[in-house]
Formats: C-alpha cells, structure tokens, sequence
C-alpha cells in the first residue's frame, strides 16, 4: 500500500499578453497560467502525478487556493483504493458536501477537482508505463462506464447505452491504435487568427498553415465587423475558396447580433462558428444554430460541466463539442462528454492551445478514437504553436497530425526548470518578458 | 474625493452542522460561513461597506481567495466615481480580462464580485442615510436600467422593456413604501423542515409555524421517499389540508426519479417542488415543470447568473424565482433577475437562510414591491430563524412578515464580536461548539 503523501501547488505565469499571442474578443491581453498541482506518495517507484488549471492570468492564484481545499480529501488516502475506482474517486471530490456550495460543479472549484483527477489519472498511466490515452482504450466498456458519473445525464444517456456506444467500439481498437501510432491525429491551426495581429502576419501565418498540410484554420472575429470582414478575405484570398475557414467569437454576441453577423461572414462560407454567445445560454446557442444552419455551431472551452454539454446536444444547438481538458471536472467528466457526443452523433474537436492543453487533450481525442466514436470524420484537435518546449513530453506534429504520445502518463507535467522559471512571484521578471517578446 | 484604502477579508464560520440546522439531502452537515469583506475609505464619515459570500464550511477560504483577487480593481479607486455608474462599476469587476476566464459569471469568483458589488451597495446607502431597499427604490426607472448587464439577456429582455416595466410602477411607490413601513413583507419557513429533525420536532415546528402565523412551510425531502410520505403525513396532519406546504428536493433527482417521486408526494399537494435537479439543467426542469403542472417548480439558490434565470424562464420551466443575495454577481445582476421575473410574470420568492441571507435579500423583495413587480401577489421571502444575532441590523419577524428595515445599509454587517469571536483559525473551538449545541 502506499499512500499521498503531499499534494504541491504552484502558481505559474507566463507573460503571453506581452507578444499579442492569444488575443481575441474577449480576452484581449491572456497571460497564459497554470495553477499546478503535483501529486506525491511513499512508494518506492518515486512517480508523482502532474496536472494544472489553465488560467490566463489574474485570479491563477484562486485557483490555486481550491487545489489546497482539496488537500484533506487526498493527504494521507491509500493510492491503490483510489485507482481501484477512479469514478469513486473523482465522485469523492465533486460530493463533498460543503465544497460542493461553491459550485456546484462549475467555476474555480470544479476546475480544481478536474486538475487533481487529472493528476491522478497522470500518475496512474505512469505507473502502467502507458501513455493516458493507450491505458484508457485498454479499460474494458464496463471498466470505462464505470468511471462515469451519471448523475443528471439518465434523461439523455444512461449507463447501459453508454455501455452499448463502448462494445459497439470494441471491434478494431487494436487497429486503431496501430493507426494512430503510424498516422496520428488530424490538427487545425489557429495560429494565424489572433485578432492582434497584422493583415500582412495573418496571410503569411495562413499561407504557413496550408504549406504545412492542416485541413483547417480558424480566425478570431466578433471585435469589429469591418475588420472581421476584411480579415476574412485576406485568409480567403490566401487560401483559396475550398479551404475550411473556422471563426471564433468567444462569447462576444446576443443572440440576434450573432445571427446578423454571421449572415454578414457567411459569403466567406464560415467552417464553423465558435462560441457565439455565452457559453452558458442554451436556448441563445440553438437560436443561432437554427438561424445559420447548415454552418455549425461550435462550443465547449467554456462549458462547466457534462450536464450543460448534454443539453446542448439535446437542443441541437451544437453541431461541433470542444472539450477542454482543463475546464470540467478532468479526464471523467470528459469521458462523460465523449460519450455524449457519440451518443448524439456530433463530432468532437476539442480546444487547445493555452499552456499545456495540446498535450493534455490528445490524449482524449486519442481515446475517444480508439474506444468511444471510433472515428476521425470531422474530427481533429486545435493547434498552437506556443509554450510546448516547457513540457516533458511536448505534443509532436508530423505532417499537420498529432503524433501519437508514447510517453507514460496523461502529457501534463512541466519540466522543472520551466516550472521553477515561470513561478510566479508577484510581477513578470525582465528576463521572463525578454523571453515572449 | 474619498477613495478606498482597504478591502479586508475575513474567514468566518459557524459550527452549524453539530445541530443538523440546515441539514438536506444534498447538503448533510453544512457549517455556514461567510467570506466576509469590508471595504474601507479615507472618508472622513469612516463608513464601511460590508458584505459576504455565504458558503456552507469547507472552501470558505477559496472564496476569501477570490475576493482578494478584486483587490487590484477596487485599492485606490475614487468613490464617487464608483458610487456615480454602479452599473459600471459592477461591470468593471466582471469583466476583467483575465479573471472572467474562472468564470465566466459563475462559481467562486462570481460570487466574490457579488459580495464587493454588495459591500459597495452597503457602503452607498449607508451614505445615503437610508436602508438598501428605499434607497434602490427611490432611483429613477432610467438609473436602475443603467445597473443592469443585459449582456445575453437582450433576447428576452431589451433594456427599452426593463423601462417600460419599471416605469409602469411608478405610480404609486410612495404609497407601496409606506405599506412595507407599516405591514412589512409576507414571510414563509424552512424552520420545521430539516431532514435531520425527528418526527416529533417536525410535528412540535409546525405547529409552532402555523401559529406564528406564517403563510407556507417548507420540507427538504429527496433523502427517502418512504421517509418523505412519513413527513408529509406528519406535517399535513398538523397543519390541515389547505396549509400551503413546498417541498424542496436540493437537487437529488435526475429528470426520471423527479416525476416518479413528486407524483408519489402529489397527494399531499405540496405548494411548490424546489430544486428537483441539477441547478444547470434547464431542459430537466422544463421536463419536470411540463410534468407536474400545475404544481409549480421552483428554484434559484443555485441558479449561477441571469443567463440561466432568462432560459428558465423562456423554457417555461420555473414558475417560482428565488433568487439568493449571494450567489449571483450583487444587487447589480439581481435586480437584472427580477426584471426578468417581472416581463415573463413568474412570482420572486428568495432563498433564505444560512447566515445573513434574510438580512441581504429582504431588501431586494421590498424594492421588487416598490419599483419592479409592484405586487406582493404569490410572494414571499423564505425565513429561517437562525444566527440573526450576529448582525448588526438583525431581520426583525412581526406577524410572520419581515419588518421594512430602517438602518441604513444592506443589512450585511455583522456585529464586530461575532466576526472576531467566529473568526476561522483552522478548527472550530470548543466554546464555538457549545454555543451551537
């Protein structure tokens, strides 16, 4: 037996708002942050579990503060009775009685829950030596409803038809693993789109982004319709009227704005269209989906939990899910949405870029492809190209696809001279700001 | 020019959960708490403003940590500038670039800009000389349109509608204010219905409430159901058969075993069902409104911001709006709540409670009376008779009904001994303990 013995936070920063890397409508200047979390225990093997809130700034530190609320539901708990039932285990943090107020499972006090569950899941595939998303496609379906919490879901997906999704899948995961390990994982690109850069930055990074053989990019758009508009045809120019062309609104809209300003873009035959309105308003998002069709909608990065994802799907108000690996309740709660979707029949892209979410989100759509949806049609995972070195395992893309991970673990831990680098003590250091300019 | 010079934060809590006060299926031994913040000026009247997020024990100190996090956006600031565009000003704090991304507008960091936005309220009206509700209900229709966010609102309520509303009760105010003054407001009580009480104390608590002649009691059930038809029996024998009596589930059932389980405790007409599900799941309470008619659902106390009171309210799925003073982002975005329970008819009954929620939220009913709804029709603030002697302003009951407080402020200040004599240090004190038993 052996049991944790510490749970380390670190609070980590890095000044991204300084190069306009990661500007958009409604984040328009994101210091890209980890409110870290390292699991640690007495046993001899020395492996610890690494996870993080992704944050862009302000507040990391809040975050912070409910990863150590979490302490005296983990300090001294025996790891092998946790991995045993790791659905009890994440059911264990998101029941406790009194946190739960400060949800319940939403906001700072769930992201906190999902880093921890995401650390532990880390810490699982390293002592099976697999990489997170190869130890889940071997979990047998019964093993994988398990760790589903299916509490508010029954009206849409119960355990016996995500069981029924899960043995639907189970002919040809070997294959798709072997697909995966020589093929990867499609990716797009959101690198050109930033709404602080340049029209001239934005055609050489799309003119980059299709030399480079991603199937898609996606533009910012919703700060100003005059530029959006301008914007889009100097990528369309570039990359030619066939090219898929995504946009993202990040919440700016109401509803009839969205609807009128979509209209507006839609001669640029938009591939979807992202979080046009609050992440928490479903009836606004199937308005606008009814209004746009046949261009989807797409939302997720902001969406709380499995319980608003699900009535998404049950509107029909999102025909693209965008998980984030560090937004809902970790690797559980997104086991819960990819079985959704599949239940559903909507494809998920998940978000990515930040820090650390490309190499923690792989890992799902991986997952997903080998055990849930068994499919990459109309699937593939976002990409940017930003702060990968400070990782262990950093994300490799071969040929615009993500290569699969052979690393043990869930790609989540920092290397520790970033971590020592980037922890934050107040300010930016001068050295740090050199290092993003 | 006064500007402010300190934002305090202070760990306060309660040893409630060694009396079951409190005690429901979903929240078993909560020891209520308030992050407690008091703003301070250089003003030379020494004011302050005072105000809480209320929390159930454990946590408390992540919603402290959230507070804190709004320092930076309020040390410093000129008060009068704040005080002259309060709807500004709330915006200013929930829109901050960075820390939206813990949100947005929900959990922790949400109710941390409810609890500054509310000590800022408590600080202007008690500069004004008067009580929070006379003074929101002696500001012009247009200035209290101008408090509101109608950010993702605008589908189902224009501010062009929120005028018309307030402007159509106009008539009359002077004479709704001095009908508070003399006959205060209708009170209902959660006081005999605790899962934790016995059969004998529900029986001794009911009794005792008909006589103190309140209108309505209420029962937590969801625990048990053959314990609920027992306690439904108990309390309909005490009462009679035309005694209103809600019921309130704290968000036990999935869609499923809410029908299944009101119907079972249909016969015994409950008033209202509170809470049947999720707090996020607004196409589950639409199922269960459409259901159960014509018993209506109620809830609130969770609901995280005015995006999800609006789909509540277009999915016809809530016929009874309780809104909570602490959960949502102030007096700023409740008065957006009640507004939106004025243009779509629904009655606003508050959550009450834990510690200082009577004393906060009464204000926001009597301004509801005075300039919003202009009625008192199916209205009702819950009303629990606990921990009220720890403020300065305590709620006073006469008649079963709230008494129009008089002091200045929003009725959050807490007496100074009880903040240092509840101060949080890590373990709660045996004297603390004795108090509560």
């Amino acid at each position: 037996m052996s049991v944790i013995t510490a749970v380390d936070t670190i609070d980590i920063r890095f000044p991204t708002s300084l190069s306009l890397d990661g500007s958009d409508a409604m984040n328009p200047d994101p210091d890209y942050s980890a409110a870290y979390v390292v699991i640690r225990t007495d046993a001899p093997d020395g492996l610890e579990g690494h996870a993080f809130v992704f944050t862009i700034g302000r507040g990391n530190e809040v975050a912070v503060a409910a990863i150590e609320a979490l302490w005296p539901l983990l300090l001294g708990r025996d790891l092998e009775a946790l991995f045993s039932d790791m659905g009890a285990t994440a059911r264990s943090l998101t029941d406790d009685s009194q946190l739960r107020w400060l949800g319940p499972e939403k906001g700072v006090m769930h992201m906190a829950i999902g880093a921890v569950v995401n650390a532990l899941w880390d810490l699982r595939a390293k002592r099976a030596g697999e990489p997170l998303w190869l130890h889940l496609s071997r979990l047998s379906p019964a093993a994988i409803v398990s760790l589903v919490d299916f509490r508010y879901l029954s009206d849409a997906l119960t355990p016996v038809e995500a069981l029924e999704i899960l043995e639907a899948a189970e002919p040809g995961r070997e294959a798709r693993i072997e697909q995966l390990r020589t093929a990867g994982y499609p990716a797009y690109t959101t690198s050109p789109g930033w709404l602080g850069y340049s029209d001239e930055k934005l055609a050489r990074l799309c003119r980059e982004a299709v030399d480079q053989g991603f199937p898609q990019i996606k533009l910012k758009v919703g700060g100003n319709l005059a530029d959006d508009l301008r914007r889009m045809r100097v990528a369309r120019e570039v990359v030619g009227d066939d090219y898929p062309i995504a946009i993202d609104a990040n919440q700016r809209w109401d509803v009839a704005t969205a609807i009128e300003w979509i209209a507006a873009l839609a001669p640029f035959r938009p591939a979807w269209v992202e979080e046009p309105t609050s992440p928490d308003d479903i009836l606004g998002h199937a308005a606008i989906a009814c209004a746009i069709a046949p261009i989807p909608v797409a939302t997720g990065e902001h969406v709380q939990n499995r319980i608003v994802f699900k009535q998404l799907l049950q509107a029909e108000a999102m025909g693209v899910m965008q998980i984030d690996a560090a937004r809902v309740g970790g690797v559980n709660e997104n086991i819960a949405n990819l079985l959704l979707a599949a239940k559903f029949g909507v494809p998920v892209c998940p978000h990515a870029g930040g820090v650390g979410l490309c190499e923690a989100v792989q890992h799902l759509s991986m997952f997903d492809f080998v055990a849930v949806s068994g499919s990459m049609t109309g699937r593939m995972i976002e990409y940017v190209d930003h702060l990968h070195e400070h990782f262990e395992a950093p994300v490799e893309l071969r040929d615009a696809r993500y290569v699969a991970p052979s690393a043990p673990g869930a790609g989540t831990e920092m290397r520790r001279a970033s971590i020592e680098r980037h922890t934050w003590r107040g300010a930016f250091e001068t050295e740090e700001k050199e290092t993003m300019q």
